[in-house]
């Protein structure tokens, strides 16, 4: 039996479920995955952007039950601390946590306008300029760290919890053909070709036709 | 001089402001506080709920720069352990981290029909659906919460981060009559007799009218 559980919704529309098993994934923990129903209510307002859920992405572990996507990272980094979820020096990692809580609290435009899925490419998409304006900051976090950390990743060497959860933004950056600068478009590919995110990928384009019916609504 | 500085923007507005400077008031923390100009578009924007801004609140301290509330209240934690601005029992902290990431990313129909405004009272005040359904998850938090840890604060005897984070709320449920069972309205009334909630919200009171302007925009 696995050492814990995580619930996810969609494999191709809920942004969340991938952060909270990208997560779970980094910290090489143990787990099970389990699919809400699709057709409970709470998993339907979720995927149709209607309210954030407190059901998925949700971890259970012994008697801790996490079903926040930072409180997920927060509860890995420390019980897995060698995974290294977070950046091992104090000002990377207070800088980290505030990227992170920059894409868990805002970029509201960016998510309704664009939300993920990952089955389809809208070539020539147009922006409007409210999720403009998330994207350039998105891309101006990038940049940033980046520089500062040397990349490949977000703050050095290797994925950190930022990673996680900018990793779906990489993925509406592809599906609705946004244009980035060198930099940017240099991260988004490697996070697309990141071996999890791979195999998320593959798992969400298959994923079955029941969850199709909600694509009308969005 | 003072051992940090910590921006904020409106006290009578700005709900994330309050929860930076509770958790700097309730680690202990020696800051300076610092007024982010009202002119500022990020600021302006902020206040007028049109999008987050990662200027406030923003602490400083030495090389440390951080602009979220969750991320200052992690970097808090680790500065000032005797704090406790966490749970110590690990299972209590990770269902800390989990309500507090609720607030963080979710509510955003509270958010937006009952918007923080601590000068006044409105009697009556009529709450659409959306905001009731906030409400009441917001609520069953509290309730769990309390049941399960004793009170007086959500996660026991001493406030915790979660506290910082719900505290606005108390102000808006305050402010727009909003009616609530026994356990709930007995911590709304804590939250709002707390020092630190006290010396913010008298601060709010007799703020500049420059602020004001930008009442009629709400």
């Amino acid at each position: 039996m696995a050492e814990a559980s995580l619930t996810v919704s969609s494999k191709n529309y809920s942004s969340w479920s991938l952060r909270g098993w990208l997560l779970c994934r980094m910290a090489g923990l143990d787990f099970a995955e389990r699919v809400a129903p699709i057709d409970d209510p709470a998993t339907r307002a979720e995927l149709l952007l209607l309210s954030p859920s407190f059901l998925v992405p949700c971890l259970e572990h012994g008697p801790v039950k996490v079903w926040d996507t930072l409180a997920i990272g927060e509860y890995l980094n420390e019980i897995k601390p060698e995974a290294e979820l977070l950046p091992t020096d104090p000002v990377a990692r207070a800088h980290c946590r505030a990227v992170c809580g920059e894409m868990h609290s805002g970029f509201a435009n960016l998510r309704s306008a664009l939300p993920m899925n990952l089955k389809v490419h809208h070539d020539g998409f147009k922006v409007w300029a409210g999720a403009q304006a998330d994207i350039d900051r998105v891309t101006a976090i990038w940049r940033d760290c980046l520089q500062r950390y040397g990349g490949p990743y977000l703050f050095g060497a290797k994925p950190t919890i930022a990673d996680a959860m900018y990793a779906p933004v990489c993925t509406r950056f592809a599906t609705y053909d946004v244009k980035l600068d060198p930099a940017s478009a240099a991260y988004r590919d490697l996070i697309l070709r990141w071996a999890p995110m791979v195999d998320w990928t593959a798992a969400a384009k298959t994923e079955p036709e029941e969850v199709e019916e909600l694509d009308v609504e969005f």
